[in-house]
């Protein structure tokens, strides 16, 4: 890697900012036991303060995701205040329609009116609080779906769904999108109601411009070339945000790029090649993580290095080079000119930018020598800590 | 089953016809070994002879898809009165552009122009000869994909194959159809142009209304969930035909309903609940497989026989009482709906509806004591064996 | 299916007895939400009477099998007692490893010796607990595992684990076993420490011939042929048991039989085969479920009778027959032979040899008619439903 | 990465060795199509003269393996002679029985004693020529096994198996070993006779001492942690050997690396640990891959160099750090000190380390630069390519 192309590339670079999960701060685990840890937020506001800390550390993580109702406040206005008072924004709104016990068989697709009346009324609540915090995305991610063949109508379901969507769709202020997300199973064993990017693609375009499919890098059969997607649904014009997580078999939840780096960085090459980081792109980038065993903080941390890192390597791509083997059906060739770009060590170059920007040259090792966890640990006594059913 | 409600269903079955592919009854195999067997075709009309014999022996399969260029005669109206002279239609061309030299690193996704030409240039001939046999559609299945990361642009492939498309769905007649298969991989290894339904479905959906997708029912991720994909396109008016065969792990082509009996059943539930068996059904049946080991002609009956013996069961599924459950909520009872269909054993009734048409009771019993296969074997000797190669 | 036949097989199917798990009767959800259903038991007393309800209308399931610490009990002889006064045994004990917080990165694979220590005991407590209920099997499924690779050192787990095992095997009495489930993936997503048969046919090889393998038939990589495990494990006299359960993507712990139950086929074929239902047979059959959605004892006997039938196919195949096709390499017809007994509806025969031994023909039907789940539900008000976690 | 911990680790880059596979040199391809290149060897002389060009670039290849009969010649002194005129050594002997018609139905494990003769032969013929070549290894792979259930009785394949290899391993001379391939599945579609690791070590630990497992990178089911079982075979004693090459799906056979470049560190760290480039390790490396689309001599020189480069980062991981971090439960320290050494770029250090021996220093640019792909296209007109069916 030559200096003068990471100075090519840092406009890019800048303009990179990752959502944070709120949820991503509070315990996690699997059906076995969720594991507690010293220190863990009981308030969305300390959730705010550990993502305010990733990104005074990193300058990656403006905003913070909420989860609804995990994150509920009587006062937005407050809640939104302070988060800025700590230096980020309050961003994407998630839906949460899957821990009543009403939602036992589903909610936006479910086969009962009232059921999917509640769940509808959730969204528009949602649709109010965006408008407080000035959050332009919802995000929907549905549990919808069957543990048995025969258990509900396949088709009765997706028109269901359709329905409810669009009375969504409808309350959207002029600002605001929609993005869907897919997912191959889980919690749902038989079918989900939105297994693949083919279906929200179907869904979100029956809706309309403000309408968008969200990717979650965990969501997909085994085998399935993600960064295909990502290049179809940016030239489909409909690519709105990304869930980055990493997986090994499931959904599996794990920090981005620890599972299989080159796809991710495969991933974002894509993602490049196809304008979702330009200036004016569609695309949002968010985490969606459990840390289920390791610290959550410096799991964060960790998270939004691996996307910047992997961004800078993309970036570095001899694109020139690259289109001239590619014409010359030199596969070999062009397949080097891409591992070129993996191979290359960015790290070094990214502390002296960040060195530049005012920031510690290795947030990880900074975080750990700042005794901010065991502070933590030592303050956040009593109370509750917060997870995935608090 | 009680056998009134045989007689119900009865119209239904009447109404099934499965086409059977051209190239079955050739020799195929692996990358390994093609093993050759006696009796095999050694031109296209002994082919349309052996799909004969099958619709002779089941009353299934009034039609045979070719696939060009290994169907390629001289004279397409003497084929066509072959055909018609055997008591069988010609019926879907498929186009082959993966197997000359030129086509090494794809055809209408190429980046080489002139590649294009050529390959939208057989399409157009095979749109000829659909006109000279009377075909209704034309279906494309694609080899098209790269092995390696970098090797070619992912996107510009998209738009090339978007553009060829055009070009060869603008020469469709007024009756004549495309439908555009997807594949998860094979025989490219990184990544294929058409890989999924959702690619296909957005091709296609550009396309216009002559333009389907065809869902072959090995060309999936491992864990996908067929049957919704049947309802998805059959709700989105898109299912134009199946490739119908099994598979234990990657696209294997055995015999349909040989690898997972249940699902097959679960499929065809689907094809009826979304209309696909209904009189006037966009849907066309098709077998798409490979008999490696097992002998062809009969490999094709128990194929077309299994289809025919699952249809009866989705057909038998008492919905009213299925309904019923479902609103319930009553996971068990649902399922058991399903399943007290599945499990009932349709081959008694079947038997005697054949006979009712003449047919025999027990085809593959039939074919066996026939002496037809010991027949080929012996007046077949001499000339060259077809298989996927010739 | 000829009534001959059916009395040949009817002294295998007298033999045939399943072990219930006491969890089954609690309630199980996913990471994402456990739903509770009216009735659900408070007590270990409570699970007990529910199984033994299975037993009663089943003649299936003569035991039940226990979760320590799920199911401890001041006075294991009068749980026993409870038991046998229900007409049911208590039957093989599971350790439970992974709800402390110490079992956070493992227990039998652990790197500290005190953690090991602690769970080494805890599986002598249970052999206590084992010679006190009568109980012969101690089954092992461990939760240890890793999330990310580096984090621990596999090897380093691997001889902790069998020096761990060595100690409880030591422990065994005359008429005790050790039974070593394996599984792919879950709760731990990078590694687990046993994860399919070979290693724990490596580790119960060294321990000694009262040490055997149990195979839960949803803990394989998608594809596995099951049922080629089973032909294995019995010809090396290592399967000791088998957790009976479905799923369509991971460890789904859906109702046996429900989501391929042609699979199920292919599995007891191979159990027949190897002498797993002989008289002598070391291998034990329990299920093991989770009844997130759906009712939980009609669940269960759902579950038994999906054994019982499929079983019952099984055994119908004509073996003569298909020793002779497969002799003449006659593909066609030695799966046909296989495939003529799967599709053999076997319930009539079934209902009759219920009636013959004084069980409801319809045991599904006698459970929903006896008013049986409302009694429970308005029986059961207060205390506290038990679950995975209680 | 420190000059220091270069020279650290550079006598075990210095053992590394990497048997090349001459079946790599000649044209393969998939079921559909086989592509020819220009060039493509007409004799086994050529494609050992092919492997001693990719030797005498990296420094990494000093043997070629052979594929029997495809590589059989009149006299094999002759042979061996010319190879180490080029400076390579005849290594494994790799035995083929699914090329002739009577292995239709398998080979060392078929039903019929009169194939298993043939096919014992064969591999007595394999020693034979071992003992001329000077080879070690006898590497046994099977296309043995089934595509419908029923097809074969899978206990009798299994036990015929067993015997069959007995016979062979008698036959080993005292330096001989044989080493036994397992593989998920293909060119078998139900069942393979060696599917997993836990087969093969259950046959070859019946051998004898001179018996191993080859574990090649492609044959695992979806999600399969490979590292893992390095580490058990390691453990165990029983890893003979690897089959090196990458993929994404099935058995791909791409370039090693080329998928998934964080698995093959990962399994090369697992060598490491386990003594796989110690300097008594009975590991054997090699490659086994099909350059399909690609050159094949360069693929063969950015296949070692992609092992290579691995083996240097796998070196390079910091171990006292990392158990340091290990016993610390520090899971994001752990997996950071592994991340770290595999985002090095040992690519300039290893450059430096070629030039000191009198290697280019960038292999793949010297290849191409020599003008050699150019001479070989123009020298070998005429005569036969060779391929896998050759």
């Amino acid at each position: 890697m030559e200096m003068t192309s990471f100075a090519d590339i840092a406009p890019a670079l800048e303009r990179q900012a990752i959502e944070l999960p709120s949820w991503a701060f509070g315990n996690s685990g699997t059906r076995f036991k969720v594991f507690g840890t010293p220190g863990t937020p009981r308030s969305p506001e300390e959730k705010i303060a550990d993502a305010a800390k990733v990104h005074e550390l990193t300058g990656l993580a403006p905003a913070v995701a909420l989860h609804i109702p995990w994150d509920l406040v009587d006062d937005w206005a407050a809640l939104r205040a302070y988060a800025n008072g700590l230096g980020v924004e309050l961003g994407t709104v998630n839906s949460n329609t899957f821990q009543d016990d009403e939602y036992k068989f589903g909610s936006l697709a479910h086969s009962d009116a009232a059921v999917r009346r509640k769940a509808i009324d959730h969204h528009l609540r949602c649709l109010e609080i965006m408008t407080a915090t000035g959050s332009r995305d919802l995000k929907i991610w549905l549990a919808d779906g069957t543990n048995y063949p025969g258990q509900d109508s396949l088709r009765a379901r997706q028109d269901n769904l359709a329905t409810s969507l669009q009375e969504i769709y409808a309350q959207l202020g002029d600002d605001q999108r929609l993005v869907l997300e897919y997912k191959f199973f889980e919690p749902a064993f038989y079918h989900t109601d939105v297994p693949d990017w083919g279906t929200s693609f179907a869904q979100v375009s029956a809706l309309g411009p403000k309408a968008y499919t969200c990717l979650d890098t965990g969501h997909h059969a085994p085998g399935t070339n993600i960064e295909f997607i990502v290049m179809q649904l940016l030239r489909l014009g409909k690519l709105g945000s990304f869930d980055f997580n990493s997986r090994f078999y499931a959904d599996d939840d794990l920090i981005v790029g620890a599972a299989d780096p080159f796809q991710l960085f495969r991933i974002l090459f894509e993602v490049i090649n196809g304008g979702g980081l330009d200036v004016d792109s569609p695309v949002q980038f968010m985490l969606d993580q459990c840390h289920n065993v390791e610290d959550k903080i410096p799991g964060q941390i960790r998270s939004v290095l691996n996307v910047q890192e992997m961004t800078a390597r993309a970036l570095l791509v001899d694109r020139p080079a690259l289109a001239a083997a590619q014409a010359a059906h030199d596969v070999l060739g062009a397949n080097g000119v891409l591992m070129d770009a993996f191979y290359t060590d960015v790290r070094p170059a990214l502390a002296d930018w960040r060195e530049g920007r005012g920031l510690p040259a290795d947030p990880m090792k900074a975080y750990a020598e700042s005794g901010h966890q065991e502070k933590l640990a030592a303050e956040r006594v009593g109370g509750k800590q917060l997870s995935w059913s608090a």
